[in-house]
């Protein structure tokens, strides 16, 4: 299994937004199943510390990128630093979310988010899949969101930049698979990061308690107090790379994620906004 | 009727991507409501002459703008030609196609329909939206795709960023409907501009002859064939502008979308991957 991933995949993984929560268990997950890793993000201190710990726990080759995903010349930036390594697996989880209502943040950010959740992916994947699909194999992993299904509140460019990920992995997924190269998009969602357990703290139990009905709102409430460990969303992850454009870490939010499109959207949305309004304060940088 | 349409969202309409097509439907059409129309392209000569015709037919004042929607300055550019207006209605027409495989296309190309797709119209919301929100009156209309719904083959970026603007829409029609400001975003079909009714030629009759059945597919082909005059998008969107978050000009586009999203995204895929593959050649700009 981990060497049927690794000839699939290797030699090389290069994860894009790799120091915390998600990416740094996408880079520990992709070592265990024995690829070398290129971690990229923009600080070095913190990005040579999870560095370390990969190289530790797993005894693999890992090199580092300290660059910013949202400059203009990060293509040319990647492009040097996996010079003479051969890519079989990119995963981007970089994200840009910022918090509170969509006049009440400045423009800048909303186009940050464009750059980071947007153009960037898209300028990677044209950077890296070509070497893949003269391969004939690979794999591409866009760590998208279950917030990308609906607009809601508070999250305007996250949740419509995660909503152009999964789409574009579709499109990727059906245009690259004939070469070989797996493309899938993860839509997590809550995620047991530092900021999210702090987060949490401040969620209503009361609303939050009720599951296993079939009411779209209570299941995706009911996640709120159960977030996923961040290696179980990279197991998930690499597990269903190959099996469609689209995959989720969760039975839950694959249930929230599916009745939610398959409502009216006003409902979906409503459901969303009760979702982002669980909680009495704005999430700082909280996205679901 | 035209009177209350003239009210709430007069005196002026601001059209991006005024020229041609929807656009220039958008823009008669909002005249013949009431309102006054500032008109904005790329091309000059053919944005004076769309301008002439909507001033000619409806009698209302007409104000251009000839620039480049993708331009860094594009805020500037409205701004200012937007000085002293009263502008109620902002409508986002503009759309860059890349017509092709991911891979072929070039990522300059890619990047300009990030920025035309996606942040050009945060851009202009964020500009034109806080004086309707302190008036508590106001419209703004996005106009996406059915394609933005999945992702398929020959329209990465464009299916992508048709999704942004799908998404984006109902946040905004979440948030700005609070302070009596209507948003929403029509998912367009096939619609008869001139270059679609060159398209239509490949289509082959046998695919697309058959219709009225409970297949996505066959009901998606089916409205290849019977593209929507470019004034019937336009009705359409301005009234069921203020009735929720998306919308449709076509009975068998909304069947489409809703189909296609309750299937699993492998399927809903395939059917959309089935639409664009109904012709032999790859559509130079059709995007559906």
């Amino acid at each position: 299994m981990t060497g049927r991933f690794a000839e699939k995949y290797g030699p090389w993984a290069f994860v894009a937004g790799a120091s915390t929560g998600i990416g740094a268990a996408l880079s520990h997950e992709a070592a265990r199943r024995g690829l070398n890793v290129l971690m990229m993000a923009r600080g070095a201190a913190r990005l040579e510390e999870a560095a370390r710990s990969v190289r530790q726990a797993h005894g693999v080759e890992v090199a580092t990128l300290a660059a910013d995903l949202a400059h203009p010349d990060v293509a040319h930036r990647v492009r040097e630093a996996a010079a003479g390594l051969e890519v079989g697996l990119f995963v981007y989880n970089a994200a840009v979310a910022p918090a509170g209502r969509f006049l009440d943040v400045d423009l800048d950010k909303h186009l940050l988010s464009v750059a980071v959740n947007c153009a960037t992916p898209v300028t990677l994947c044209h950077l890296l899949a070509p070497a893949m699909v003269d391969r004939g194999r690979g794999g591409i992993a866009l760590v998208s969101s279950n917030g990308g299904i609906a607009g809601a509140v508070n999250f305007s460019t996250y949740n419509a930049g995660k909503a152009f990920e999964w789409i574009l992995a579709e499109t990727l997924w059906a245009e690259l698979g004939e070469s070989g190269v797996d493309v899938t998009a993860i839509l997590v969602g809550a995620t047991a990061s530092p900021n999210y357990n702090a987060f949490k703290e401040t969620l209503d139990p009361e609303l939050c308690g009720r599951r296993d009905t079939d009411d779209a709102l209570d299941r995706a409430r009911a996640r709120l107090m159960n977030p996923n460990p961040p290696r179980q969303v990279a197991a998930a992850l690499y597990d269903q790379l190959g099996s469609g454009p689209v995959c989720w870490a969760d039975p839950d939010d694959e249930f929230v994620s599916r009745k939610c499109l398959a409502l009216p959207r006003d409902e979906a949305v409503a459901v969303w906004r009760g979702v982002q309004e669980t909680s009495t304060r704005v999430p700082e940088r909280q996205a679901l």
